[in-house]
């Protein structure tokens, strides 16, 4: 199954439309060509109809949001809803102020996605209209453990149901579901919480994965998702007693760049539920 | 000293605001994670001030400023004033354009700062409203010597005397004064200037130093800028004969991860006057 | 030749102004360092010609463009032409969407150029006034092969004569030719294409190449592109095998920083026709 999720990417070399913030963009670019795809980066409004109409998927990411780039986020989701392709939602921060959650419920209101993408407070947060969002990070109280897997599952197959997109949430355990199926996913390293841009790196990735399975997308996204944290433990496994979160960076994404469809079935750690 | 205050760093992860240039940013988010805080990065006016809120301090950079960050920095400056957070200005390029000399009266007047750093042809300009300020680097003529240290230091004061804050002078020797108390540092090494982003990265650190250790500013900045100055000079040890400013950078950011109370009080070298 | 044109980069260490997108600008900053010069960003109309008027050369990237920044690159292209400073264009994705085929030509009719610097699908569409851009990456009937090497120098010779600018085509081949002369490169290496930003770093590059060489405008341009090639070629040799596209990036600008004239003139693969 992974394999070919993989392989596909590598064949089709999708080319990914992303509108996202400029924090952490560069990483966004070199995981997209890691993985064997291509990124283009536009966010005016007077062109993202355009440049999302050459692409085969659009990544939507609030990182960094003001009236501009919501504006062509809603241009070029809707544009790509018309001509079919996958579009993920990465509500970064949401909850964190008005701006980003009303943002967030125009997105919704106005895009179908394919995938949503987010730590667990983002996607309370979207979910509930209101949220604990601290920040960028998730807060404790709101974290996926072993306790609570079960009532995540309910929770994420609702909220996919109410939405239509398949909803991943990332973690120390990676739960993705659609409105009917769920995995439960053990990949990843801590050290991935000490790099700025993981989650928006899977999200962008995720995005060419979609584009490149198109007729599965609950598996494109859990083997995103899956690609993501093996190559978070492969970096670990490399890193040197002085190579801090900077070394750790360019390993993950190195990773991204040699991962072949052996390794990924042998390290992928998920159930489904 | 030193020691605690990095430790209350780690202890505290303070969460720190940064609205800066998009030259930069992802570096300061990493030296961030780096030292053991967090970053958020969001330069909206619409929701600065409920970002900043959430937040335990907040970091101005002037690098690639325009009318609607210079609004929201004024936003996010003044809630950070009212909720009682250390508000932190690197006044990049001030003096090379009116926009941002006038941009830098703007915020010194609107906003009360704990720490303002620059090169000392920006705190030049900062002081006499105008300055030989070229580009993004300190003008020779204005650099710091052993012979005008103490000239230094009485500008220092006098300037710390007139804003209330902190101010921090960067170079081969680094000056950190208040209006009483001057620390001289002479860590660092000279290749920390062929990379981007040596000054934008302290500024966001001195945040986080300041955000957990809100009573001592003045120790607080300092020691940020010790740690900086050591992590330059341990990076600069690992480099092998092919390494360039690329692996260096990494390799600075890496060892502000891995820098501990120990070899930071080891390697500081600082006087008082 | 070639070791003259890096060595006066290295003495003049040039100030370069860069008005770029925000997907690979620090990677820009980091080369033009890397290569001895120093680099600048600042976008914004109200500053960009005093900003233009200090620095040595001004380069003008359309990756992320929007009304502003188009607004700003007009002024500072204008700016730099009346001070005599050396401007170079790289139309990024120019074909992929309306706004950015008029926004080359508002800038060629606006500014002169001395080099104009982009894939062979962004220069075949500024040639034509329309193209077969395919999002940011040359398309594949576009590419200079050893059979349409004449064809293509003819077609540069040309667009050079209308443009008054010298015209460099990237790829695996490159071509790099005024009115008069051109020279083919064979340096590079495939890899290059699986990083985001080795032609805007070439073509921040070429800049600093211009700035410290201004009365050999076409020499400069193609030491600057055998130089980027060059420390493609170099960094693939140091990639071990867990290496992947980041470390890449990091041992590419690392051999900007390391090169010297010797290792250049040695390294160079070029011819005149």
């Amino acid at each position: 199954m992974l394999r070919q999720q993989l392989e596909r990417v590598r064949e089709n070399a999708p080319l990914i439309h992303n509108i996202t913030n400029y924090v952490t963009v560069n990483d966004c670019a070199n995981i997209l060509l890691a993985c064997g795809g291509s990124p283009i980066m536009a966010d005016y409004v007077g062109e993202v109809e355009e440049i999302t109409a050459i692409c085969a998927g659009l990544n939507i990411n609030m990182g960094t949001l003001n009236p501009d780039t919501i504006s062509a986020m809603v241009a070029a989701g809707k544009k790509s809803n018309e001509v079919g392709h996958p579009v993920v939602l990465d509500p970064v921060g949401v909850g964190a102020s008005l701006v980003r959650t009303k943002a967030a419920n125009i997105l919704l209101n106005e895009i179908r996605f394919t995938t949503i993408r987010g730590n667990s407070s983002e996607i309370k947060t979207l979910a509930y209209g209101q949220g604990t969002t601290k920040g960028v990070d998730a807060d404790l109280a709101d974290l996926v453990t072993e306790e609570n897997i079960d009532d995540t599952i309910v929770f994420a197959k609702k909220l996919s149901e109410r939405t239509g997109a398949v909803i991943a949430i990332s973690g120390a355990i990676d739960i993705v579901s659609d409105a009917n199926r769920a995995y439960v996913i053990r990949n990843g390293h801590a050290m991935m919480g000490r790099v700025t841009g993981t989650g928006c790196m899977l999200s962008a990735l995720t995005t060419a994965y979609l584009a490149a399975n198109k007729s599965t997308p609950l598996e494109a996204t859990a083997a995103a998702v899956c690609a993501m944290g093996i190559c978070g433990e492969l970096a670990f496994k490399r890193l040197g007693t002085l190579d801090g979160n900077s070394t750790y960076r360019n390993y993950l994404i190195d990773a991204m760049y040699h991962l072949d469809g052996e390794a990924f079935e042998k390290g992928a750690k998920y159930e489904q539920r």
